[in-house]
């Protein structure tokens, strides 16, 4: 593969290379985008979103055939009205945290069953609106939250839904995972008690013995407080392992833990769990040289091991759920930047590239946007990649570094990117993979304004979220 | 000092523990500001802003006494057109860097001659109109950067006056510096040029050679170039040299660059640069045991040394600016914050805490806000401080972490605080120094709300910047 196909393989299916040599989305280049929707712009192929959701829910229920699956849109990932009902309209739930994210999708028409309330600090409002709509679950974090539930589904003469997130000591994320008995975080209850044997029982062979410690788990007897109130119903467990995991075996592993509760709650309580989720967290492939997790291949491997597990309990399968969110969204957005300032920055002593190249100089490629719209290269050392889209290049590829416009020295897009020579001012830039986490923690750092989220479809374009104003911000000065 | 002294003495000077044991600015407890305007809640001491700026102002111009000395504020810390108009009636300029910082300073009145330009990605749109207002200085960032301002300024029939940014490379932050030939990012023209003996010349006592080597300095370039526009009046040179300084070491090495080029531009041009700008970048106590930077004594010295090294050269004083931030605002603001769910993780391994002792609990204490509005601690690993802010306790402190309610592990803002043990759900935390970089920098992740920026003083409470609603979120959903 050539580098621009290799590149071009991490833009949304709707996109091509035009005669011209420009990017393009069903036929619309960045040049007609920018001068609709101005610069700088985030793109979403709403087609393919509806493809990719609608693959992992055929996957996940081809994967666990014979048992129900439910999959949840994690909507803290990019969270739009239209989004929202591409993804009811696939079969899935939608993840909310919030008071925000729950009117939003209200507000897009999702019915409450199709709804799930997460958060660690749930605030009273936030409750009782997701009592009053119904809501699927409610996704208790914390041993104190069943008693409030309950207390405001009392008081609205009605019954919640609720879920326990379990801490079960497995942490993912790369291609490793640990596993400990216990969770030093904000999230759930956890599963082992540190009173108990600090050695971790055996959960790969359920035994006894693993079945006794877990009679005195915290996270049991947390089950065991929720089956008290008349006005909760329980309806499952829930784990989240981590972000960005290439493999089902730390979901294996985590299952298996889950699994173990649940049958100990049968054996203690004779309430069997209708529903275990095993939360988010599936990798994408941000760069050239990066593998998403191949659903269809490590959800098959997960289904196997719950089904082996379920089996050698003795337990009937349960609903089986996910959460994706990054994996659904971020291959579907790209940023469009316009190159302002360039700049080459001689480095006398070197630095070596990632390919272990000693180089001289860096290109600095400043652009209209920054940490405001994307903030992950700073705040996680996020990786990405770009491409020159307005034109093709024959110029020698250099050393580049692409900066945003923020007063501030660590605004930096991506560290490092061979790109052409004579990329200069009024040309664009197409930054890949910004779908998630984008524009949901874009900031007004320097009064930068909100780009504005255009969805391109095979119906051509329209703005999902429309572009920030200075009257925007200045609304909100009150003197 | 007893621990909730030294804690107070990181509050705005309007505050005071009432007799009901409350936090309570210029009479006005926590409770009744969370009452009226809503948690969390951003607090500005507005009487502490403006006496900080004056004192910035008063002891900047005494130490450099028989010296014009202009202070500029960086309105990136943060920006209202209250807050503008307070800055300009000490005297002060304000640094703006992006068409919103200067569009929000224009609405407060402020005249052009009382504003600066700052970027390394101008738009288009932004140097004109910083022209058509006629700016005190636009800091030109890059070498084609004089060009276009030249050729927006012949079209508009007028002069732009212009300062130029020069990389003098001195790095500076915590108690060190380094100073290097070169720079590896994207702000400013080097002072050095690599094609250049790579040693660096001395400074210190600058001789013949070193001004023969600054002939052919970049920055040199630049400014001969700016001096062939009859649109541009070259106004002086700038160098900013880094973030939360604690003395002035580092100051007077850059200033010594500057001082030596300004002297090379006379001896090749006979031209005498008005102005040299030392930027910001002077720290604040974030934590009790923390000093800010000593202003009084750290401008003396640096005013002691800009003088000699201008009177070695056989230069006349420039005027020398200032750029004060975060240390006119940071330590005049604070966040107000209201406890929801509180949990005790157990380490059965066990975590040292700072000051070496084993612990084997960790108390989560979760508030209504996160890293949405107070990005610093995930982003920089910034520390803080919190005191529980609307009563006393005799409980014990114990080892505890303040989280937020964002749905992501590492929403952290106070990493390790000994809190009391009773600390629950309704009570009021503070976390004092937030006037900078907090609501500047806030986000919309999980779709958060901005909290309100609400102004303290002896007149009383009043709104600076409006709390955020979930209408104002949907108004830019276009479906």
């Amino acid at each position: 593969m050539s580098d621009i196909s290799k590149s071009m393989a991490l833009f949304a299916k709707g996109s091509a290379i035009n005669s011209h040599g420009s990017l393009e989305f069903y036929g619309t280049s960045v040049q007609d985008l920018l001068e609709k929707y101005g610069s700088p712009l985030y793109v979403v192929d709403t087609d393919e979103v509806r493809e990719r959701a609608q693959y992992f829910v055929n996957t996940a229920t081809e994967a666990f055939h014979n048992t129900t699956v439910h999959v949840s849109y994690a909507g803290k990932a990019l969270l739009t009205k239209r989004l929202v009902r591409i993804m009811l309209e696939t079969g899935m739930h939608i993840d909310t945290c919030t008071m925000g994210e729950m009117r939003i999708a209200l507000a897009a028409g999702a019915p409450g069953r199709r709804l799930v309330l997460h958060g660690n600090n749930k605030s009273y409002e936030e409750l009782e609106l997701a009592i009053r709509e119904d809501f699927d679950k409610i996704v208790v974090d914390e041993p104190q939250e069943p008693a409030r539930i309950a207390a405001i589904a009392k008081r609205l003469g009605t019954r919640a839904r609720v879920m326990l997130r379990v801490s079960a000591g497995i942490h993912a994320g790369g291609h490793e995972f640990i596993s400990t008995a216990h969770e030093d975080q904000k999230f759930g209850v956890a599963l082992l008690s540190p009173t108990q044997n600090q050695t971790v029982p055996d959960f790969d062979n359920v035994s006894r013995e693993t079945l006794e410690v877990l009679r005195t788990s915290p996270a049991l007897r947390v089950l065991q407080e929720i089956l008290k109130y008349p006005e909760l119903e329980l309806v499952g467990i829930h784990s989240h392992i981590g972000s960005n995991i290439h493999d089902a075996d730390a979901f294996m592993q985590a299952a298996k833990r889950m699994m173990a509760l649940r049958k100990t709650l049968y054996c203690t309580d004779a309430y069997t769990l209708p529903e275990v989720d095993l939360g988010g967290g599936y990798s994408v492939a941000y760069l050239e040289d990066e593998d998403s997790m191949d659903i269809a291949l490590e959800l098959q491997k997960l289904a196997q091991s719950v089904k082996e597990t379920n089996a050698q309990l003795g337990m009937p399968m349960p609903v089986i759920s996910f959460e994706p969110g990054r994996w659904i969204i971020a291959p579907t957005g790209c940023t469009l930047y316009t190159v302002g300032t360039t700049k080459t920055v001689q480095l006398p002593d070197g630095t070596y590239d990632s390919k272990g190249n000693l180089i001289h100089q860096r290109r600095y490629i400043s652009v209209d946007g920054g940490m405001s719209d994307n903030i992950r290269p700073a705040l996680y050392g996020a990786e990405y990649t770009a491409v020159l889209a307005n034109r093709t290049s024959e110029s020698e590829p250099v050393l580049s570094r692409i900066v945003g416009m923020h007063c501030e020295s660590g605004d930096i897009l991506v560290h490092e990117r061979y790109l052409p020579q004579d990329i200069t001012r009024g040309d664009i830039l197409a930054i890949p993979l910004t779908g998630a986490y984008g524009r949901t923690m874009a900031s007004n750092y320097n009064q930068a304004l909100f780009p504005a989220v255009v969805a391109v479809s095979k119906q051509g374009s329209s703005v999902m979220l429309r572009r920030q104003t200075i009257e925007d911000l200045l609304e909100y000065d009150q003197d």
